[in-house]
């Protein structure tokens, strides 16, 4: 069954908020077996508001409207789904008792426009709210032949998430076929997006019962595999079958197959090697060293690292030779291998990491432009460096750049 | 006129990825005098996309789809519009010869799929891409009689933003009829969000023409100013008015009245003192240094840090006694005020700053509780701590700890 997720409020439409109900009730949802087809975001103006919901009884089976139940002359959403549905809105006696008994226990006086949170939509279940002066409703119903489960809850989030979880849940339960749904999470670093999806698009393409979705970032791809079946057995196993055809596929470039962060897994190595890690960062400028200690437990595997960003400090903490800066330059093949073995050296790391290159937008020259890296990587066996040219502005290099670094420590530990 | 805004990706409807890009379009729009009536979020299957598409036209003047451009077989935008509004894709020449080049750049060959990338709906006009190998496309057109501005933007958030403002905004700035806005953006740190409302609205509220809104995260507060007159003059005289009220009340919270980050404003007074600043940071894991190089140009004033994970490397990089340590605990006032004295005089730093704490989840004590954090900055004259303790997850602790330590340096660089 396919689920519509509406979010009622102007607010929603401005550039400094944003609907977060959504991902849990999406999370709920797919528990479930139900899929979140569609996901939509309207202001408090009735026309738009009954466009929307016609909208979604159109195309989904389960719609579910958050926000626009208080009290105020823009909470709209019971008269929308009312004028939507071609019902009517009846005055509850039991919820108008509620309001006053509520506004009694607060020592205020009730005013008028709170009545208007005792109208329930023809047929509708009243769904007790007991963090909020609005209830929920439940309606089961008919539209242009075809069942139609539409729900409404408050907007505020402690409200929307437990009367959803307390009323709506166990309802949805009962109305949708027993439905399973496995998910596998793949990740893949350093490997372009088309490049990945050439690679795996054959694979599960055959795969016509799962759904895959690839998403990538500054070299990072994800893979996500979905699987619904009417047993969780039958799903899992289909979504690890796919899986393990795609980590076969895709080699190394996939360093996770349950979706964890490449730092967490750098991390992981480091641990089962007893191995530690100490970085050397300039162009970085530290993001390597915060995304390995935005690990909890990392303290374990990973001693510290400098952030070098003066010619001095390269020398200060990493021991790199002046010299070797002066014939080289401090973006240099030579300079990072030196920032890997200075670091590994001074902190008694297992694996140093050295990394010195340009992002820009200014510093740039002929022969090393903006996005030119060096990133080494040095253990008592080696120290071996690797260049490469990143393009995009200052933080895209900078992402790539550390992405390249924690990919080739993983790779070294392999 | 009413935009809707659409973005595209299976991926935005599971419970751990929401849109972002609309945000940033929906601040530009409004700029410009658009207002945005719908969002949706829809994945990528060809039948429900078409259905978005045809809905959004019904309903709105300006379609913004964003997403589902790349290579792979499940981008699917422009097959979508074109059903949506029945014209056909062609296979561009010059993009077929841009992708092409883009391969030969990276000195890869260029998977077959990527050539979709070159189809343009008839009529289109194609938006340049530099970030990325999918271009944009902006279409003028006619839907049931009606005007229709439709334009096809790239779904990663560089892409996407960057395309938007060099290429979309121009036509539709030519294509609104002209409303004169003024903006002001001001910045405060480290003050509650109902804190800076309390003193903020008596003010704004008295200014009924402009529109103010506030928006927190984590110690930083926002304060954006809009107002909209026949005159552009006029429009600019209330919102600096108004700012000026606003920065008076808030003193010295505020840290920026034209809206540059933290950092930024943090290197803008290390410039205007000609003082240099290094870090030694324990639980924030480079994260400070990180903040500060994401700035163009922050080697001129900031010569690096240490992120000094372990207690040797406390020792080793910012000369902590390991007696103190050893007395006092590696989370402590003192250890703080010996690592920002000890990276400052290693490194030769106007300005030292060292900061240790506990993140958790897991390392807080009843004494130590997670969340407690101690931050010093040293300069030739003193050498001051402060402790705080902060409250929620890992990532957050460490994003207070952060924001306090630059609003720190700040403070005693004012």
């Amino acid at each position: 069954m396919k689920a519509e997720i509406i979010a009622v409020g102007s607010e929603m439409l401005t550039p400094s908020r944003q609907d977060s109900n959504s991902l849990y009730l999406t999370e709920r949802l797919n528990e479930i077996g139900v899929s979140v087809a569609f996901k939509t975001i309207v202001g408090d103006r009735l026309k738009d508001l009954v466009n929307v919901i016609r909208t979604a009884l159109g195309r989904a089976d389960i719609v579910a409207l958050m926000g626009g139940l208080g009290p105020t002359e823009d909470d709209l959403t019971r008269e929308a789904v009312a004028e939507a549905l071609h019902i009517k809105l009846r005055r509850d006696a039991a919820q108008v008792a509620n309001l006053h008994a509520r506004a009694a226990t607060w020592r205020m006086p009730m005013p008028e426009n709170n009545l208007k949170q005792a109208d329930v939509l023809d047929g509708a279940t009243v769904l007790p709210n007991p963090n909020g002066s609005a209830p929920g409703q439940w309606l089961d119903t008919t539209h242009n032949g075809y069942r139609k489960l539409v729900f409404l809850v408050p907007g505020p989030p402690n409200e929307c998430c437990s009367l959803f979880d307390n009323e709506c849940l166990p309802r949805l339960r009962e109305a949708v076929p027993p439905r399973h749904i496995a998910k596998r999470v793949l990740k893949a670093a350093m490997i372009g997006e088309s490049a990945a999806d050439k690679i795996a698009a054959p694979i599960y393409t055959t795969y016509k019962d799962v759904e895959t979705t690839i998403l990538a970032k500054t070299g990072d791809i994800t893979l996500t595999l979905l699987c619904t079946k009417p047993s969780l057995e039958e799903a899992q196993q289909r979504v690890d079958d796919l899986a393990g055809r795609l980590e076969e596929a895709l080699e190394e470039w996939i360093y996770s197959s349950k979706g964890e962060p490449l730092e967490q897994i750098v991390l992981d190595y480091l641990g089962f090697r007893n191995a530690t890690l100490a970085t050397a960062e300039s162009c970085t400028g530290g993001m390597i060293a915060e995304r390995i200690t935005s690990v909890s437990g990392s303290s374990r595997s990973f001693l510290g690292g400098a952030v070098v960003y003066s010619n001095e400090l390269k020398t200060k903490f990493a021991d790199v030779a002046p010299e070797l800066i002066e014939r080289y330059g401090a973006v240099s093949a030579e300079v990072a291998k030196a920032l890997a073995e200075g670091i590994r050296l001074r902190t008694g790391a297992t694996i140093g990491l050295g990394i010195t290159g340009i992002a820009g937008p200014t510093g740039g020259t002929d022969s090393k432009p903006v996005g030119l890296v060096y990133i080494a990587v040095s253990d008592a066996e080696k120290n071996e460096v690797t260049e490469r040219n990143f393009r995009g502005a200052r933080d895209r290099v900078r992402e790539w750049s550390a992405q390249q670094a924690l990919d080739l420590v993983r790779r070294r530990l392999m």
